[in-house]
């Protein structure tokens, strides 16, 4: 055996490694490019946040750098990937937690507008470029759902950090960005459902499953109310609720997939219903490491599955160009139609507030990866202008709230409720 | 491909798997199998607990019994594998963080005498038992070395729940815990070097390296003192110090991998330093959640890695008792010894209280495994040993508190300290 590799893996050192080998290069394998997808993720949010854009883009674009197809130091293995799905399952899990079915309703009419025609408009843009580009209907249905959903996450933390986060503008964008969201989970069922093959019963199973599953996940959620803490800490093991509530929401998740949804749809009902208990705030803070060791993962190895190189190619940049103006534009009619009332800077503040696409762009595209309705070149197109979107949204925010008035009519007076 | 395992666990809905195939094969059973591990720890931890028995023997016992030697639901992927590494890691890392060298150095003398005692004879009694059965005299020491440190950990929580950390024997029985932690994570990194055959200059070199590391680890730690918080929480990505500690941590525990240490050593001396600096209590708090999540992983793929059925040879049943009644004499002759200037009762409870043999000696053994020194019919002998010296721990500390005196001459003023 070669003495560096020894020296820097010593095979008896790592437990578990079954006396080094193979599996014990694995092993080693798998822990270091943990870390160094961390760290590189790290990196990427600290320089992203100094200049004062999403950290989660830095966390993409440093996994990137140390990914694959960039300078190689880290595997995308199959560890790595079982982190990136704990850090999806879990930042969709406190998503759910954020929401409230009440808020929910109080906006809705106004919220249900902006995300309904936030939603469609994106899909028939996407599609329309889609089949213009010569996809087939499937993959522009894919192009044009991985642009209609808003990221519900980047979008709040880009509210709270302008400190917006009392104004009735925000509270629209926020339960918007929840009805496209559901639209959008949905919309990912029927069309994986579509994707396999199945274009019978099979896929009308799967959008049932998928409504029946979010709907009771709603009707459930009230019931949360009424379960009280001993509940959730009457096992020995729990002196707080996180160990118990970490079980639900892994078993939402594998449930989930066990009736054919994404893990996501069940880890994101499962925060709702948590969200109404009297738990939630124990729950929200121990979830808080959680989230921050995990989720990193997620947009790390993302950003390691990009193959930038297909944007070298100036055709595929002019596409991700009209996707992303698309993307701005369409979110941008669907917050002045739907929320007019508000007055007119005011629902354009709306507009571009829902123009952020996150995670649920990425997991849109990384899933039309994996099914294999798009190219890898595709895939890269998508998240780069999934990107845009998002890099855009601060700057535009950041021209257009000084000239929406404070006096925003009947949705003023609740300002704080957000 | 054949209905049901399609159902349960559809190829396209999982992210990352590459289109399903081998490696999404792979990826479920990583998924499910931390779920099932997880689970089956947590409900081995709550019948021990409701038993008033350490939790952290319920989940060896969990994972033992869904593991692939039982009842088989459970693989240990190389994913379960990594989990287990950061467990131990992390584990390790949160002891660290309860030391306080100014206390070790209070009780010092006393704890010193009481581990260092108490860490020799367990070894002198596991060589002689080592090779009264034929083994070579390394897997003798091996043996000696699995039965020699208390774990800190189990001896807290038990010594917690009894409601005696106030009393001076407590914080003996916590500072020869630890002398004699130390003494066996150096003797780790000895033996690791013997074993691996190189008898010469690496061996020093391992020894000089443990030494140097656990040395600067506590030369450092006083400095850590004069770090302000704002050190932790400088990178924007920091809202806590969680983040920024746990990459610190991981570098540590990789770094002493890279110069032929275990990665606890590494862990362990992080935590050290963290204990002297402000951010201490934060850190512990945020690393709560960490630690409930991934500690039980350590617990139960150690419980599946248990080949049981070896203890249905009586032979290897005999060994078990002679390793365990050995193991608890000799923890009591280093109490009573060491600790004999607090009364006899009080030495007493010294012993027994230094009885529990936890995830050291797990580790150890795992180690021993992994090296190849070891059977797995010795494991699983070491692993049962250590068991029931944790088991009769609190039986014993219950008959043997009462007796002992609340006056407790020179040391009882300092109650609270602990």
């Amino acid at each position: 055996m070669p003495a560096l590799p020894e020296l820097s893996f010593p095979d008896g050192l790592i437990f578990f490694s079954g006396g080094g080998g193979e599996e014990g290069a694995a092993f080693a394998d798998a822990l270091l490019s943990l870390f160094i997808l961390f760290v590189a993720a790290k990196i990427g949010e600290e320089v992203f946040r100094r200049i004062n854009q999403p950290g989660v883009i830095g966390e993409l674009i440093g996994g990137f750098i140390v990914g694959p197809f960039a300078l190689g130091l880290a595997d995308v293995t199959i560890t790595a990937e079982v982190f990136a799905e704990l850090g999806v399952v879990i930042l969709l899990f406190t998503v759910g937690l954020e929401v409230r079915i009440d808020d929910l309703i109080k906006v809705g009419p106004m919220a249900i507008a902006v995300g309904t025609i936030g939603f469609i408009l994106p899909i028939i843009a996407g599609v329309g470029i889609g089949l213009a580009i010569g996809e087939d209907i499937l993959p522009a249905a894919l192009i044009g759902l991985a642009l209609a959903a808003t990221s519900i996450g980047i979008t709040s933390r880009v509210l709270a950090e302008m400190g917006m986060l009392d104004r009735a503008f925000a509270r629209v964008i926020l339960g918007a960005a929840i009805v496209d969201d559901i639209l959008a989970l949905l919309a990912i069922g029927l069309l994986s459902g579509f994707a396999e093959g199945d274009l019978g019963v099979d896929t009308i199973l799967t959008l049932v499953a998928g409504l029946a599953f979010v709907g009771i996940g709603l009707a459930l959620a009230p019931l949360g109310r009424r379960l009280p803490r001993k509940i959730f800490v009457w096992p020995k093991f729990a002196d707080t609720p996180v160990v118990p509530v970490f079980i639900i929401m892994f078993a939402g998740a594998l449930l989930a997939q066990a009736v054919g949804l994404a893990a996501i749809i069940g880890a994101f009902v499962v925060g709702l219903i948590i969200a109404e208990t009297p738990v939630r705030e124990e729950v929200e803070h121990g979830f808080r490491s959680l989230l921050g060791i995990f989720a990193p993962f997620f947009f790390a190895v993302t950003g390691a599955n990009i193959d930038m190189s297909a944007l070298l190619n100036p055709e595929l940049l002019i596409i991700v160009l009209v996707l992303a103006v698309m993307g701005v534009l369409t979110k941008l009619v669907g917050g002045i139609a739907g929320a007019w009332k508000l007055g007119k800077w005011n629902s354009i503040v709306v507009g571009m507030g829902m123009s952020p696409r996150g995670e649920v762009g990425i997991v849109v595209s990384a899933l039309g990866l994996s099914l294999g309705l798009i190219s890898g070149e595709i895939y890269a197109v998508l998240l780069a202008a999934v990107i845009l979107t998002t890099l855009v949204a601060p700057v535009m925010l950041q021209w257009a709230i000084p000239r929406a008035p404070r006096d925003e009519r009947h949705h003023g007076g609740e300002a704080g409720a957000a």
